[in-house]
């Protein structure tokens, strides 16, 4: 930690003069020791917190975050605010409650997924199967969970890339259809979680069109702990389950847009968001509260004076149920051939410490005085290119538009993230602040170069893939 | 933590019979909970630094690290136990000292780089010129650092996967060629390492042909700081340095290796190894004694019964400064065809979290086996195919030798690796006994199958390459 603070309050005098000469990259150290000071980011995230808290998308609290996130991107500067609608199908949580009924009756800390169905009035109640991994259920055969609840609870490890959320997340998204193929009139999925906990991690789930939809919820770490030791002692297991929900179709939905507008090049994108909606039991503020603010208070920064490029800050509006990159798809794929980069903060609030750049960048001017601004704090270029670039930019990113990806440590994230344990306090102010510089000095030198990533990409560069939410 | 003690403790009754059926599956997992309480890795630590310590190859301390190994091996049952000798260009440190003369006078931490020829008698003193990046001294002109001292203070970042210590292997290997390129007459780099210690992280240098052949050490982390605020204030720096060392033509090195012959193909090999050499400055704890505890304790644990194919376990005797590949290739080549499969464990004592294993394995019913047997202990399968698999064995990979690689979690690693700190008291004894079990878990499952990985690679495979050390 103390490296980096360091390395923002000094400048060197004693090195040789060829790379510290570029006003290129004296101008990247000016905006990232100028970001390492900085507390625009902190700010947004307590404010948002505190005037709004959760803002489930399509609820009326998403439409206050709307009308806070438009008010706050004028008071910062920001040209040409404006509402981008759309509609989506709602999911309204109701009351939620589930227990062991046999043979040791204890409740079970639980939480619906996004879109599940809710359970016949009176809930739900039946024999328990527990499987340890999401392969022992796949390796179930059909017809054999005919009445059952399934109940998933393999463990998901601790990654600083997050590849252990990636790898679990069919566990929850598939989960409840493949039980219900099996026979299931219920799934339990522990929690994709690190740490121990008795808060429950939410997330959406995927019906797949074939099988019935089942209700579904995600038990606590320690609860699922709980059904492994039960079961281990060979006696059946019953859980009674009730879910309530509703959902609204063609709700109102929004993403809310700002721009600093570019003084060379005004038509040419350099694209930086994070999403506005979160998930209702925490308040949102490492997901994606800290990534909306990374990207507002990095596009601030490295436009303080106006770059070459427009800079534009997008908070989307419906990520955690895959809404919003249609809609952006929708709204801007006519700019996609002068969309510079795109690029999504949605990992938290932890430092940066490797970057994603388009295929075939690394080796550019402007990428190596980038590289060379950010080395001193802690900050590495990935030798692997940037991939899907983020949910809600994705289909953008199909259909051509470069991507960069600011990786930050993750190894913390997933013990709050889609729980109530998502809140302001989570936050580790110096790394916010190495996270801030870190995209704020990716954006000041994009925009500030004439850096054309379509065209130093190699023929041979794959498709982007998208990224488990 | 808790959840893999868990998960050992417990065998799952109420799980649904296809795959858990699988003999394979339950033979491996009571390998895994043997692995989970078993202490024969810790104590095999515990033995070689408390007898034996530090063991740099060409020395007389390898040479005991030699005959406790074979003895070891001997003692934990394993047949054909045998020295494979090879020799070396030993490089063995002599008395070390830096300072800063003038304008602050201070002693600094440092060690000798792994190869560094010393300094003249009575040592060097000049004007040091500070480098915030590796990327500042490259950009440095042929010329300007004549009769100067280069220093190169970047930070690297800490990473689980090693990544941070990957990118910035070229400021220490490469570093000391570059900096006498451009007329440097000495080189000081800041320790390739993680954490605030005053203790300094040794490793090899290369040196290039084409330039002299300069002194070069590592400044510990708070050292390289200090560096960085006296350059700050502007004021020319001048720094001492005097470093010993001698190096000894065809020293004698030595690779121990032990077998548990297979039962129904004692001719297809499944290999194993760690390291047995060190860094003089530490105990060789975690580098490689570690690695080399979970390969003997894995090998161990998956023949307890005797496999179907033969588990080999090499003890590989002078990785450090990169001669034991080319020793290992060119005893075993011949092997190649029937050598299934070669891993090397080097990357210190705690957790697994992923699992990388060669091309095109991931589905077949082995691997799914094996995939569902670490599952409860937090491993994951890695999407991405192992590459090098280990400075060791490298050479017998890019010859066509099926690779895997268990990944650790290398967030503290670089905390202690090539320092006086790498000492036994870093081992969490929870973390190792969970790699020990995911290693011998994988041991078993190919020991005891047909798998053959190189009829499941696609002919697409890229070539494997190499790791940094």
């Amino acid at each position: 930690m103390r490296a980096w603070l360091l390395a923002a309050a000094l400048s060197f005098v004693s090195i040789a003069p060829a790379l510290a000469a570029d006003p290129l990259r004296q101008g990247a150290e000016a905006v990232r020791d100028k970001a390492l000071a900085d507390t625009t980011a902190y700010d947004y995230v307590a404010s948002l917190t505190t005037e709004v808290g959760e803002r489930l998308a399509g609820t009326e609290a998403a439409a206050r975050a709307r009308d806070w996130g438009v008010a706050k991107l004028k008071s910062l500067g920001f040209s040409n605010v404006h509402v981008e609608p759309f509609t989506i199908t709602a999911w309204v949580r109701g009351p939620e409650k589930a227990e062991v009924t046999a043979p040791f009756p204890q409740s079970l800390a639980i939480i619906g997924l996004g879109g599940s169905v809710p359970t016949p009035p009176g809930g739900v109640e039946a024999e328990a199967v527990i499987f340890p991994t999401y392969a022992d259920l796949l390796a179930a055969p059909l017809g054999s969970l005919t009445g059952k609840i399934a109940v998933v609870t393999q463990p998901m490890p601790r990654a600083q890339d997050g590849a252990g959320y990636g790898a679990l997340n069919p566990n929850r998204r598939a989960g409840p259809s493949e039980a219900a193929r099996r026979g299931a009139i219920a799934y339990l999925v522990r929690s994709l979680a690190t740490g121990e906990s008795r808060a429950p991690h939410t997330g959406a789930l995927n019906y797949k069109p074939d099988v019935p939809q089942i209700p579904a919820a995600a038990l606590s770490v320690v609860d699922a702990e709980l059904l492994d030791r039960m079961a281990a002692l060979g006696r059946p297991i019953r859980i009674r389950l009730s879910l309530e929900s509703h959902t609204v179709a063609n709700a109102p939905a929004w993403s809310v847009v700002g721009e600093i507008p570019g003084t060379e090049h005004p038509d040419q994108l350099v694209v930086v968001g994070g999403h506005m909606d979160s998930w209702d039991p925490g308040q949102g503020a490492i997901d994606d509260g800290a990534g909306m603010a990374i990207a507002v208070a990095a596009a601030h920064l490295a436009g303080a004076h106006p770059a070459k490029r427009t800079l534009r800050v997008m908070l989307f509006g419906a990520e955690e149920m895959d809404f919003t990159r249609f809609a952006v798809f929708a709204a801007h794929q006519a700019e996609i051939p002068r969309t510079v980069v795109m690029g999504e903060a949605d990992i938290g609030s932890d430092r940066a410490w490797s970057v994603a750049l388009p295929a075939g960048s690394l080796t550019h001017p402007a990428m190596q005085a980038y590289a060379a601004a950010v080395a001193p704090i802690g900050v590495i270029m990935s030798p692997e290119p940037a991939r899907g670039g983020g949910d809600d930019i994705v289909n953008m990113v199909q259909a051509g538009v470069p991507a960069v990806a600011v990786r930050q440590d993750a190894s913390r994230y997933f013990d709050w993230h889609h729980s109530s344990e998502d809140t302001l306090d989570k936050i580790d102010k110096a790394q916010f602040s190495q996270a801030v510089a870190t995209w704020a000095t990716l954006l000041y030198v994009v925009a500030n170069s004439d850096i054309d990533f379509r065209a130093l990409a190699p023929a041979s560069a794959a498709a982007p893939a998208s990224a488990p939410r």
